[in-house]
């Protein structure tokens, strides 16, 4: 199960009922924050998100709506008692920003970690959790990413007969772990069926659209994905600042043949986000809009 | 008339329903923000406080929860159009500290002036408005502020009358401006009466309670202080975070002969101050617990 919140779902600024852009994912004991705008620690506390099961932060970018934040952030992790180094992901530059805004921040009880994009991509796992990131196109360097839930294969009884497997020894083998009883060794895939799909969540802000997009979102459980503009006549704004329209993330979402799309990161000028639902659902009928403290509880199909 | 507002009235950490501390005091046009920390434009913004207006911004310390808010006023700020420089004043240091935070708000629209406490003191005048800091008492140093609006000397009808002032000169003179009529020049001093008290706001936070507080809050119309605890047992935690408790903050007060005490700045771990204002009324009567939106119109006696 992959439990998905949106913390915020304002772009540029917070609005008194709309805070900046922000989402947590959380699964197996282990949570995923994505930006960490102004206001983002005020969030969780309302929506009782827990801080310490916080792993890793992802920074899309480096504009303050995302990233001012993070002194806060930290702050509340290391007032928690967190002594685990934490992980951050960013573009390029992220160390240096982190340590300029860590001025603020002395004494943190725990090291920080920063892993900047480079050539060779930006992915980090724990457990069965992986976090991928992918460019994409805004005036500044900016990463959109991927989270995805791995499954474990199918239990195949007819093959663990066949194998001669001890059932007592399923469990343990159909968990990956190898074994061995009475002298004999025994294998996981003496046990293991068919691959099965996992769980894939994509978020993306701020960028234009652009291929790379939807390629990375493919067969997405949810597109999380930013729609700064939703009137038509907006979009020689979205392009001039490496924005989105509704319909051009609804596009993508199409695209990329993702199960369900939320739209995120409102231009403060959109104040009913939902009047433009349409231009969206036209495209893509499993269009959504978000908003602060949407949530979601991802299951496997079947 | 001044008006005060309480933004925030939570130390240390934002609460879902207390956010970190900070007061904004409007007089003449004019704004005077004291400390910005996390969440400070969102306080505004629900709060239908004015950005433009705001000509300084005082910072009393470094500390994450007094000031992660500034790129967030200053972003605001920019977006409101401003082009006319900001004054910043805080202690020793401030200039590092803005220019650090400010690496994710590039583009700004106007200057930041930078203003440091030293050895001459640190003050700033606009109009009528005399903002003065005063060094306290806390872990890293910090800063405790005054907030004057001088009033206009009194008109003396008899005063002018025996200097033969004519009638139409008298409001011009009222108000400190010469003027010349028929070849005869006119002072203000021609119709001037005795010098009126005119309103005085004390802000103090973070800080163990020192003599120069109350002398520097001496005769205030309003006193704002820091009343991180309110139990009687959490004094020796008081003093080794360089905190207040409420009967502290209450005895500086009744030092200060203030109008008005509000108690603001609350531990987390203080989830009702009104439970312990008892401990400060009983020194000073005129003791409030202080809450995010409380706010005051302070206008001259007479």
């Amino acid at each position: 199960m992959l439990k998905v919140t949106l913390l915020g779902t304002s772009g540029m600024m917070p609005m008194k009922d709309r805070w900046l852009s922000s989402c947590i994912i959380s699964a197996q004991g282990h949570s995923i924050l994505i930006d960490a705008g102004e206001g983002t620690q005020i969030s969780m506390r309302r929506l009782g998100e827990r801080f310490k099961p916080i792993d890793i932060i992802c920074i899309t970018h480096f504009h303050a709506d995302h990233i001012s934040g993070l002194p806060g952030i930290l702050l509340s992790l290391s007032n928690d008692g967190r002594t685990d180094p934490l992980v951050i992901l960013g573009p390029r530059g992220l160390a240096r920003i982190v340590s300029s805004l860590c001025v603020i921040t002395p004494g943190l009880g725990f090291d920080i970690i920063c892993r900047e994009y480079s050539d060779k991509g930006l992915c980090y796992k724990t457990d069965d959790l992986t976090v991928t990131a992918f460019p994409v196109r805004h005036g500044i360097p900016c990463l959109g990413y991927t989270v995805t839930l791995s499954r474990k294969r199918e239990f195949d009884k007819e093959k663990a007969a066949a194998n001669g497997v001890p059932m007592k020894l399923w469990s343990t083998l159909h968990k990956g772990i190898s074994a061995e009883l009475d002298g004999v060794r025994y294998e996981p895939d003496m046990v293991l069926g068919r691959e099965r799909k996992g769980l894939k969540v994509t978020y993306c802000t701020d960028t234009r659209p652009i291929p790379a997009i939807a390629e990375n979102a493919a067969g997405s459980d949810l597109f999380i994905c930013e729609g700064m503009y939703g009137e038509n006549d907006k979009l020689p704004r979205a392009k001039e600042t490496y924005h989105m329209m509704f319909s051009e993330a609804a596009g993508l979402a199409k695209k990329a043949g993702a199960a369900r799309l939320w739209l995120t990161h409102y231009s403060p000028s959109l104040t009913s986000p939902e009047d433009c639902l349409d231009t969206a659902a036209e495209i893509f009928p499993a269009a959504e809009c978000g908003f602060d403290g949407k949530t979601i509880e991802l299951d496997y199909p079947d």
